[in-house]
């Protein structure tokens, strides 16, 4: 193939976005599941490598979730592909419904977490620094609208990031987000003449998800033809809304600290923040202490928030997993409660 | 009817909110259209009136449109309403479509002009401070998903706000907006046995609001029964997160501003801004300059952004109504052309 100018139209729009992320790296992990879009993500990277485009090797890798009988056939066929294209593949095979019934979690939030600890092993064992996965717009605009009917600020309304950092040197990359859409990637893989999984998860309307891209969607179809290009729009708009805000919210952090900067606040400057800059400080200071965010809702920041009014203190909020903040003299302490935190870290 | 023993619910919310917004007035004007949501807002005012606890005198409004036949009469009935309740009463009749059609306007966009026209009107000649309506939070969520429909950002996504200076020494206020559903406003007409207008419009799915109201919303409830809170709860933190950005972005103005701190403002300094505050900046600066944002759309603002990049400039963007920004020597220098700006001012 020449340098470049067969390259299909699916491909140069690919090397676009690749290009606007100005990625540095010497090895990417691409996760190919086997469905259109990350079929598709993996033709698109090899019409790069090809023809001398792609600044990075590439790995493939694919997680068996076991989920379904045919799961370890489409396995192959993953691998079967990779080997044909010429590159290295890694597959795993986790009984994940078996787990999440052992951890008495939901199968597609431990599907989810399990996918990127065995992405994230094998980019260590590549030293890869790159995880390139193939969210699509139309990911996108159902990831907005479901946080929007599940109720978020401008942080969950932002939906996912085109990267985002993983860990020292590693970043997740999802250079198909800001872009193509599924119809896309179908035609794609169809032109190519390489046959893609349809995920029968996909079709099962007891997942919100599924209702939001067959019934939703298609609703705001009637309103707006490019409600998903909008949707993703948005997204990006407040993604940056939220970034500065953030941003914003680090420089109070800093002046509200005090002591070791982290463990105690001061009220009187957390009160005088605008509210929007007052509620990320709170999340983020909570964030350090906690070591995470996780089941932190609103409404713990709000009883967080209302122990701010008023001149005197000596209340005290309760937090999902044992963690408490009391007010005492002017100032917010964050308090882990021993026996609790055991029971959070399994 | 002693002092609150004997008030309804609906009046006791309604005074909390009041009491909430911190509202200093002598005299306020309120909108009654007819329909449940106007006509429960009277007689909740009404009866924390009658009962002393309302801080300022109340004057009703009415503006018939004249768009439907038994217009004439349905202000009759406010006419009355109002008497009957002890109240002075404006209503003035205008041709809305015949004024909408000699200037090739949209009807609605009109109406509502026509409307907050005859309010402001009322306010002059009463001394009023306030101009209360009846907006529910039903309104707020169909707004919310109007724009989100339409395309917008936080600004848009913050729907109506609780509270709006039309003026010096002039504001809106929305009391029912936080907390009221339209089937509250209805069943407290009922329990009042006081009559109200159902307005066809309302139910004319020719209308996007109608049909988000009559199909987006109860398929949205399918996946969260409280929907209409939650875009309400949405709205109230991203108007937050606008007002904090709104706050920053005033601060680079004047950082920005050259000369007379408008015509001008420095390359360097607008660049250098994050994003969301950047174009929030430039909207500003172009609101202060034009005099307005009307037409003013995200296209146009990044026409201006791609003028800051690169190192020189000497390039225009162009803005609707016959304005333009051109980048010259580090500056971006705004100027409106004479010609169109006649034709802008109909």
């Amino acid at each position: 193939m020449g340098r470049g100018e067969r390259l299909s139209e699916f491909a140069r729009a690919l090397e676009r976005e690749l290009r606007r992320l100005e990625l540095k790296a010497q090895r990417a992990i691409v996760a190919v599941s086997g469905g259109s879009d990350s079929v598709a993500l993996l033709l698109g990277l090899d019409e790069l490598a090809k023809s001398g485009r792609l600044g990075f090797e590439l790995i493939v890798a694919h997680l068996d979730h076991s989920l379904r009988p045919e799961s370890g056939q489409e396995a192959s066929r993953v691998a079967a592909l990779a080997t044909e294209l010429g590159y290295e593949c890694e597959i795993e095979r986790i009984a994940v419904a078996q787990v999440a019934a052992e951890i008495k979690d939901n199968v597609e939030q431990v599907a989810r977490r399990l996918r990127y600890e065995f992405l994230s092993k094998a980019a260590r064992k590549h030293m890869a620094e790159l995880i390139i996965v193939a969210h699509t717009m139309d990911d996108q605009a159902e990831t907005v609208l479901l946080r929007l009917i599940r109720g978020s600020g401008a942080e969950g309304l932002s939906g996912m990031a085109r990267t985002r950092a993983l860990g020292p040197g590693l970043w997740l990359v999802r250079p198909l987000l800001g872009w193509a859409r599924k119809r896309d990637t179908e035609a794609y893989c169809r032109a190519r003449r390489v046959e893609f999984v349809v995920d029968a998860w996909n079709e099962d309307e007891r997942f919100a998800r599924v209702r939001v891209r067959r019934q939703l969607i298609p609703l705001l179809e009637t309103f707006n033809p490019k409600i998903v290009e909008t949707l993703s729009r948005t997204a990006d708009l407040l993604r940056e809304d939220d970034a500065a805000l953030d941003e914003e919210a680090e420089r109070w952090l800093k002046r509200a600290g005090c002591e070791d900067q982290t463990v105690a606040l001061r009220v009187e400057i957390v009160k005088e923040a605008p509210a929007a800059i007052r509620r990320r400080v709170l999340r983020r200071w909570i964030e350090i202490n906690r070591g995470h965010l996780r089941r932190i809702e609103l409404v713990h920041i709000e009883a967080v928030e209302k122990l701010l009014e008023g001149e005197r203190g000596g209340r005290v909020a309760e937090l999902p997993g044992g963690a408490e903040i009391e007010r005492r003299r002017g100032l917010l302490y964050f308090r882990q409660k021993e026996v609790e935190k055991g029971a959070m870290e399994i």
